[in-house]
């Protein structure tokens, strides 16, 4: 029996996908549940198990075909000895969940966060397929980013690299969630555009937002974009400044790493009319002209697969590193 | 006759340093000319030329010893071709250097900008010799940087890497000499320092720098750094806003990196005391705890032979490579 498949398992805060792909990274076989993270660690850890089993079985693939698990998961995490630390969007504390794994299956598996999950999966099977260098962000709730230097995850001296969100850009800025402000996460992250919409509505009522969130519950990056999008002025000039500000950091970046390319996802990107073409202006402004010219600047290709087809590339990174 | 001695050019605006040294870098010999850049490309070329056949005949070195010749410059280059384009402080304009001792010497030649060349020779020979990862940071005339990653050198997608000092970290901020505002250089640099205390002095003449200027010719940032020492309220105001974004820009590197070590460098850092202090107090308030901890912050070891060792450094590489 051939060893030459993978299993992707992409746990986030309210679903897990996993799937079982060949060699190529083609999908075999899939399945979405629930996270349940109300319910526990123990329940989470059993959703895992069960989708692992389930793509198995769906795929028509026994145990020992499987050459590795991949699993990206929302840090922090000590990816070498692989346990899921403190996640803030799941109730876990110090899951080893590769032993986990590894003790079930009898397969080897690797552990690895989110962004960089991502990263390696746009390098391996999206939009930088062609690239050996290239920065990826994900502009979300936060922004993160994920460092892929010649084909393999940049992870700095403890892991810790690509905190670009954290990369302050003008220090008279908004507060940012880690305690600093004008972070680039505290300008352009859904959050930031959030903040600042609550923070003008305060003075200035004069909003389509206004109407909206009697609709649903409060405001979100979403809503701002809803209003953003029939011509609200006050929603406009609120993702401008996001705009501007993901231009200074994408230069910023381009400046210091001279990248192949630069992928950008996330949920915030579904807007992305709104903020993309003035924050590239931005961009071509401000960066050095050699560096700017080169760099590609590409949208993320995998969408809701991102994380699965990472966590797939992470498996089979497993193999080979 | 062993082929293993390595020789290192260190091409600067105003002096040439060069130097033969064994396979563990130890110096033979060496020589410092004026580049006298006033008289030409031709000349310049001559001096290295002759600065080369000097440390061998000094060295008492047969040709046939020395395995490769590393030469570090100001860039722009092209460091494939080993062609130095078109210096801002040199009068060079497409110098093919490495081609030109080549043939000259029959000896395998490399290139590499400045900061890069500072960057290795720490990394090689000094206060990073234990790193593998680590980032020089040249704070001078400018502010430069160069990347070690897995002891070797960063180079991006076009060798346009490491251009830390153009890191926008206040768009409201100060002109900096690429065209934008608020770029690292254009706060933490001798420019910088030279620069705001002009600017200061204009409205404000209640300082000891006025009576320095006098004496010399101009304001620079030694002068600034001479009345902060003596205690001038408006000199030690400019260090402490030098400081306090350098600590942002550390914080920045730190958080994007998370690099074993950084290692601070050039001319500036002769006044280390007048900011260094405080620079590293701003870099742990804002830097995520987790790489700030762990990263060792160190000012450079090799001194005023930075550039040469660098070039030796720079040479070996070549062999190895």
């Amino acid at each position: 029996m051939k060893k030459n498949k993978y299993i992707g398992v992409d746990l986030g805060g309210t679903k897990i996908l996993t799937a079982a792909a060949d060699n190529k990274g083609e999908i075999i076989s899939e399945i979405k549940v629930p996270t349940e993270s109300k319910l526990g660690m123990e329940k989470i850890k059993k959703n895992i198990f069960e989708s692992v089993y389930t793509v198995m079985e769906k795929g028509n693939l026994h145990k020992d075909e499987i050459r590795a698990i991949g699993v990206g998961s929302p840090g922090p995490l000590d990816t070498e000895k692989g346990i899921i630390l403190n996640s803030a969007n799941l109730p876990i504390k110090n899951m080893p969940i590769i032993d986990l794994l590894e003790n079930e299956f009898n397969i080897s598996a690797r552990l690895e966060n989110d962004a960089n999950t991502a990263a390696l999966g746009e390098n391996v099977f999206g939009a930088g397929k062609e690239a050996k260098n290239l920065l990826y962000i994900t502009i979300s709730t936060g922004i993160g980013g994920g460092i892929i230097i010649n084909n393999d995850i940049y992870y700095g001296i403890s892991g810790n690299a690509g905190e670009i969100g954290h990369m302050i850009i003008n220090p008279n800025g908004p507060k940012c969630g880690c305690g600093n402000n004008g972070c680039l996460e505290a300008f352009s992250s859904g959050t930031a555009i959030k903040n600042m919409a609550e923070n003008e509505l305060k003075n200035n009522s004069k909003s389509m937002i206004n109407e909206f969130i009697k609709k649903s519950d409060e405001i979100s990056a979403e809503i701002v974009a809803k209003a953003a999008k029939k011509g609200d002025k006050l929603a406009l000039d609120i993702f401008s400044k996001a705009a501007y500000y993901l231009g200074i950091g994408l230069a910023n970046l381009v400046n210091i790493f001279n990248p192949e390319m630069i992928i950008l996802g996330g949920g915030v990107m579904k807007a992305k009319e709104l903020f993309l073409p003035q924050a590239k202006e931005v961009f071509k402004e401000k960066a050095l002209k050699a560096p700017a010219e080169l760099v590609k600047i590409r949208e993320a290709a995998l969408g809701d697969q991102i994380g699965v087809k990472g966590a797939i590339a992470v498996a089979m990174q497993k193999v080979e590193g």
